[in-house]
């Protein structure tokens, strides 16, 4: 019985490209003897196709991206302050846009120390959580806007905007996911400033939390979290918390983790009627993009996150057992691709 | 020629009044000999008056404090969870009510990592910096509000607001105190997502700047700016912000120098109309009020805050000096008292 998962592979700009090469490499090797077969399907998309044909994201694009099972994408986001990308917003027009359309509600980001990776913390300790961000509500919807834009008098509004039916379904994913772990789950928002955003995410927490009553559930707000998760980030198990809180959250989780270059997503449609997108938390970073330097762990840490939402749990844990070795046996830096063999040698073993 | 200051003092809650009592010895030792007097006039305000009155700010008692030349605050809060200020919200009756009615535009924000400082970073490097989070704007104004509230198809709705003028006064602070450091200047938000709010503090950073062309000028996106803050935080120099990103980044800047019992912060209202406020950024910690282990180092360095913002400069630095010099000596944990004592020991040597 052969299955046939169709992946669309956004690449992106900068060093996306570099880094999707080896986390397609070692999705080939860990597939290579088994009965899925991925057919992948290139998009070119980002500033790059952006500068060439002035689209971002176009309608057929979306069509097309949609009948896929799944997308891996690299990075976007041309060179910062490009003076022809001045309108272009590759972020909300693209990434931010696939986010959306293709409900990604739960933006699933892991967080855990590996031995031997490299940390700013003294004491880490043990760290292994897992960030549920929810991706399609909060200040990320777009409901912005300027009066009076750049006079003396402008005034400029953004609002959050957060739903019972948006929050629940993500808080009941995060309870589902901390029963499957150590049965912790913290909710991170600013209850005290925020009151009505604050008080239906805290209403629906509470809520849940009753239909699981062996979760320990806990509250922060989100200026306290930033400092737990330096001076104790091992007390975390899952998180859940709003779209921006988790951008931010999830940016220092990575740091101190080992950095960026190690942090991996999924952007997920639990529902599945439309393709979840996975791809590494960190940027295009254009500034060392075709030097081979970039690390191409987390864009193979999303593979993992793709073949365990696939349902292919034994893939998943390969790749994941071979990055951990690799990064415990780290040494002298390798580039891009050395890191790649690295990781397929130790799959192959 | 004498000179008297009418000082505000709110106390307020759980380890509030223990602090800030050591802050008014080391306030009364370092003006002891000079013809400077602090007339103190101490305020029954937070959740124990409230558990007494129902009052929470009046507008007697807001009148009276703004016939005072400046405040010094301890922390404002009960207990969390405690059933009976459900419905207080102190800190948005109380703490943003102040900083509203003040008009405390700027809330200015020193994060120095002192000599033998405890920290969580295992190469911090040399931490200077000041951040200047904007204080009366942004997601803080209170703009909210729910519809078919505590349903499932309950909408809460949270709006930033930015003006120019509130963003213009804060960054031209900003862009001053720069000038008087190490002239660089970095703008943290969130331009990417949040278009029309990033976008007006991005257009008034760019006008101030070119009336500063020694002033090195760099933005970060908040997620990044949190990845610095424990990667490489000795880069920065001076950090201006938004209210909602300056409460998480200071949080953090607190715990990457050795914990929030040490950050100190000013409320200021720079054109004078208004009293400015001081306080520690930590709260009031509820689960160790009352046994003498609170620091109150946060709170002697917010007197010397007070002291520099009244011009009282020398009193200022001799304030800064101790303190430093009692960090650098400890050992052993003392209790809020011996760390008073330790001070001001330092100040009359
Ligand atoms: C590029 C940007 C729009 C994006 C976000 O803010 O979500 C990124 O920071 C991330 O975390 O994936
Ligand atoms: C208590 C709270 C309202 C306050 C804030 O969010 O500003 C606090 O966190 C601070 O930073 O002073």
């Amino acid at each position: 019985m052969s299955r046939v998962v169709k992946l669309a592979v956004i690449s992106g700009d900068g060093i996306g490209p570099e880094v999707v090469a080896q986390a397609e490499r070692v999705l080939d090797a860990v597939t290579e003897h088994s009965d899925v077969t991925f057919e992948k399907t290139p998009f070119s998309l980002g500033a790059a196709r952006y500068l060439e044909t002035g689209d971002t994201l176009t309608d057929a694009d979306l069509e097309s991206i949609r009948a896929h099972d799944a997308i891996l994408l690299g990075a976007v986001g041309g060179v910062p302050g490009d003076p022809r990308l001045k309108d272009a917003n590759i972020e909300r027009g693209l990434l931010l846009k696939l986010r959306f359309e293709l409900d990604h509600y739960v933006n699933l980001r892991p967080s855990k120390l590996f031995a031997g990776a490299p940390g700013p913390l003294a004491n880490p300790g043990q760290i292994d959580f897992v960030v549920v961000r929810e991706g399609t509500e909060g200040p990320y919807v777009g409901n912005g806007g300027s009066i009076r834009t750049g006079t003396p008098h402008e005034i400029a509004n953004e609002t959050s905007v957060n739903t019972a039916f948006g929050v629940e379904r993500v808080v009941r994913y995060a309870f589902d996911l901390a029963e499957r772990r150590r049965k912790k789950l913290t909710l991170v928002h600013k209850t005290n400033v925020l009151v009505h955003a604050g008080a239906i995410w805290k209403r629906v927490v509470d809520q849940v939390a009753s239909e699981h009553p062996d979760v320990t559930v806990d509250y922060l707000h989100v200026d306290a979290a930033t400092i737990f998760l330096v001076t104790d980030p091992a007390r975390f198990d899952v998180i859940v918390t709003d779209n921006l809180f988790g951008d931010i959250l999830t940016d220092l989780a990575g740091a101190v983790t080992g950095g960026i270059g190690l942090a991996a997503s999924g952007n997920i449609n639990p529902d599945g009627a439309f393709p979840s997108m996975f791809e590494p938390v960190h940027g295009s970073a254009p500034d060392i993009a075709g030097q081979h330097k970039a690390d191409p762990t987390a864009a193979i840490l999303s593979v993992a996150l793709l073949l365990d939402h696939l349902g292919l749990r034994d893939e998943a844990a390969r790749v994941q057992r071979a990055v951990e070795q690799d990064i415990a046996g780290r040494g002298e830096p390798r580039s891009t691709g050395e890191i790649g063999d690295a990781v397929i040698a130790l799959l192959q073993a």
